[in-house]
């Protein structure tokens, strides 16, 4: 695609609407816009706009649309591959300031929101009515980067993922057209079904301006639990257990020795220095929990595992959890000098042990700092390996522990990113995990995007 | 579109490769081809192929496209709306001899499956594994006709809709391309949703020769449980506050007085002659399930239940299932003479009371018989309406009746179809409910099959 360059005409137009806090081509902001948090970049944009409603996204992009100047949608810079950076230059959309809760419907177990609203404020804001958006992807994101991303996290093995709490979008196209696709219904057969095409396609295909969102109730009771392995095989082994018996986790994270061992130092995690398993179920009461909890501790044991540790009080709980949503920050902290790939990729229940093994041998086979924490419960695995920055040996041995895990990852059936989308890191993967489906995907791109100023760059 | 008839030619090469047992000109097995279980109808095709494998459907389909032959799939013809009967002739593709269940990954909960499945065998075959595949849609569908329409039924409040149990689906696109969808991954966030873009598009955008699916281990314990209530308002609120209170039933149906009144002279149903709701619940023992009943009892009692009769054993509970399931059946034979109209819309929880209650008045208004059968936990409403065949008033008051209530869902947020899909029955309602996004799942159908081969007339 043949784009062109931000020019004076064009900053002139812009300022003619835009009052001048809510449009820059200042330098700093645009760096701030040329990183997110993964390897890639930077890639600077030329401008940056926040707007703050739906006309104003609709002008924006139908003028950048005639002139074929790239826009690229941007939430909080969150995302871990590269998903919202201007590859091609052009004007960067921040949602930032296009944050509000626009309704709650506790009756109809729904919210509409702005795309710029950051999940963890919707949620301290439903605490109140009892509700709570589930999809928690640890990151300080925003619902539109969720819904881009189809993002999802620790609760998904239970929960399910964003795509699964989105009922309706209102959309820009990238001609400037709004159009409001879904419905408010909790079932539909009418018609195709637009809204699961633009979840997860990276703002690509359009930019939407609200959403409305499905909330599910608090769970009668929660219990958190951890228990060590003398292996992370033996770790894999007994998730795949506790998903074939149906225990159905709320939380099934598994994490290697190093990840233990990591924490123990950093942050006192206190647990023995081995792999582990952090657990937690909701359920209708305490003693229903107390017997699920006994399974489990029982398949666990089986399989070695030692220091089962359960019961856990809310605050004890929440501790874990901050913990385990840390690592990816402590590793770039005790490892100074290096940036971290996080590998992201997720496999049928059975396979899951296959690839903790693989995950394993391969950081040993590299030699370098490497860490497995894995959303075990479904089968999503990530790998955090470090790397010094510039040393080309250490990042090709990286990029092949990578290629290596996605490869075998999709011959056992799963897919090359299981929550933090294709961006720039997994186009590499995407004909050899969908093959002729893509040329497809491409197509479906061009109809809603014949100029390709959305999000150039990513996904293909 | 213009399509061109099957002239000798065609005839020809269709015979040239074709077992003769598997394709036909001949009128009886036309006829049997030209309706289904709805209104619409007869539209009589000009030939049938019963396809072995997906060579075969791109054999055929690739001949078509080329020859501007209009192709439509067919499962057993159960669907409600007209959604697989041939209204521009040509060849319907019977899929019922490609009915092999392929692969069961029990440790993935997941299993391979043909077109021609049908639900009900599936289910069977799974049970000595302790397996389901949930979605209930009452007839015995085939898995194809269930996924093109995103069927659902009586457990999808609690379980979901077909739609949330696919994961994978092998294509034949208009000109014959072959093309996989989806991951075996449990989720994944790698490019546009395209399994969600065919799940429901009622064979109008390519044939589906292979399915994942994703199975569900079998609940602890089951619970069931009837209540009467004096009026179907109070059923309705009823609904609403179970729902409210996250009871999460696995079934709840609202019938009223009338529906009752015919189950309990047909099948000996022995409810009182008033408005019921019927009820089932899943959870981890018996002991949870008493306490979720009391719950949900003094809920119906407060707002004027009577009659709760729960702990109903498993004979009891498929008694009433197999009841309710019967009901549109029954209506026929004891209105000689007539047709039936099922309605079928969805609404967002809070607005369901007002949908019962208009219904309610819709078909006192009218004065011909009629019954509300609701999958109530979910919104999805249904009234079954009965009017002579032929007579031009009464369709006429039906019609309006319809489009009454349809009309009303939409302005609630609600859908035109909860479940049975488009078909012909609600095309004049896709402009009114999706507005400007109409034109864009038009050129979506245009992109996947520009000759309007697949399935012509429907949806749109």
């Amino acid at each position: 695609m043949d784009y062109k360059p931000i020019d004076s005409k064009d900053l002139e137009f812009f300022r003619s609407w835009v009052e001048p806090n809510r449009f820059s081509t200042g330098e700093s902001n645009l760096t701030l816009h040329s990183r997110d948090e993964s390897l890639h970049g930077p890639h600077v944009p030329e401008a940056v706009l926040w707007p703050l409603e739906a006309g104003e996204v609709s002008e924006a992009l139908k003028y950048c649309n005639a002139r074929r100047i790239p826009v690229t949608g941007w939430g909080v810079g969150s995302s871990l591959e590269g998903n919202p950076l201007p590859v091609a230059g052009g004007l960067v959309m921040n949602f930032s300031r296009m944050n509000r809760i626009l309704e709650v419907r506790s009756g109809d177990f729904q919210a509409d929101l702005e795309p710029g609203v950051v999940y963890k404020d919707l949620n301290e804001r439903l605490r109140h009515e009892g509700l709570f958006f589930p999809p928690d992807p640890g990151a300080s994101a925003t619902i539109g980067g969720m819904i881009a991303n189809n993002a999802s996290g620790t609760r998904t093995v239970h929960y399910g993922s964003t795509r699964d709490y989105v009922l309706q979008l209102e959309i820009v196209l990238a001609d400037g057209q709004i159009i409001c696709i879904g419905t408010r219904a909790s079932k539909s057969s009418s018609g195709y079904d637009l809204v699961n095409l633009f979840v997860g396609s990276e703002g690509t295909l359009g930019l939407f301006v609200k959403a409305t969102i499905k909330l599910v109730g608090y769970p009668g009771e929660y219990s958190a639990a951890v228990v060590s392995f003398e292996s992370v095989k033996a770790a894999g082994q007994t998730v795949f257990e506790i998903m074939r018996a149906g225990m159905d986790p709320a939380a099934l994270e598994l994490l290697d020795k190093a990840s233990v061992e990591l924490l123990n130092r950093e942050v006192n995690f206190g647990l023995p220095p081995n792999p582990a398993l952090l657990m937690e179920f909701h359920g209708p009461d305490r003693k229903y929990l107390g017997e699920v909890i006994e399974l489990v501790k029982e398949m666990a044991e089986e399989n070695g595992g030692r220091e089962f540790s359960s019961g856990l009080g809310r605050e004890e709980r929440d501790r874990i959890w901050h913990a385990r949503h840390k690592i990816g920050e402590i590793t770039n902290r005790v490892h100074p000098g290096t940036k971290r790939m996080i590998l992201d990729v997720a496999v049928p229940a059975g396979a899951f042990p296959e690839m903790i093994a693989l995950s394993e041998k391969t950081i040993k086979d590299i030699g370098l700092p490497g860490y497995i924490v894995s959303h075990a419960g479904d089968g999503n695995l990530h790998v955090v390996v470090l790397g010094k920055q510039g040393d080309p040996k250490e990042w090709a041995a990286i990029d092949e522990l990578n290629d290596t895990i996605v490869r075998r990852a999709l011959e056992l059936g799963g897919t090359a990113t299981g929550e933090h989308g294709v961006g720039l890191g997994k186009r590499g993967f995407m004909k050899l995990e969908h093959r002729d489906a893509l040329e497809w995907m491409q197509k479906i791109k061009r109809l809603f995007d014949p100029h390709g100023i959305l999000n150039p760059g990513k996904i293909f």
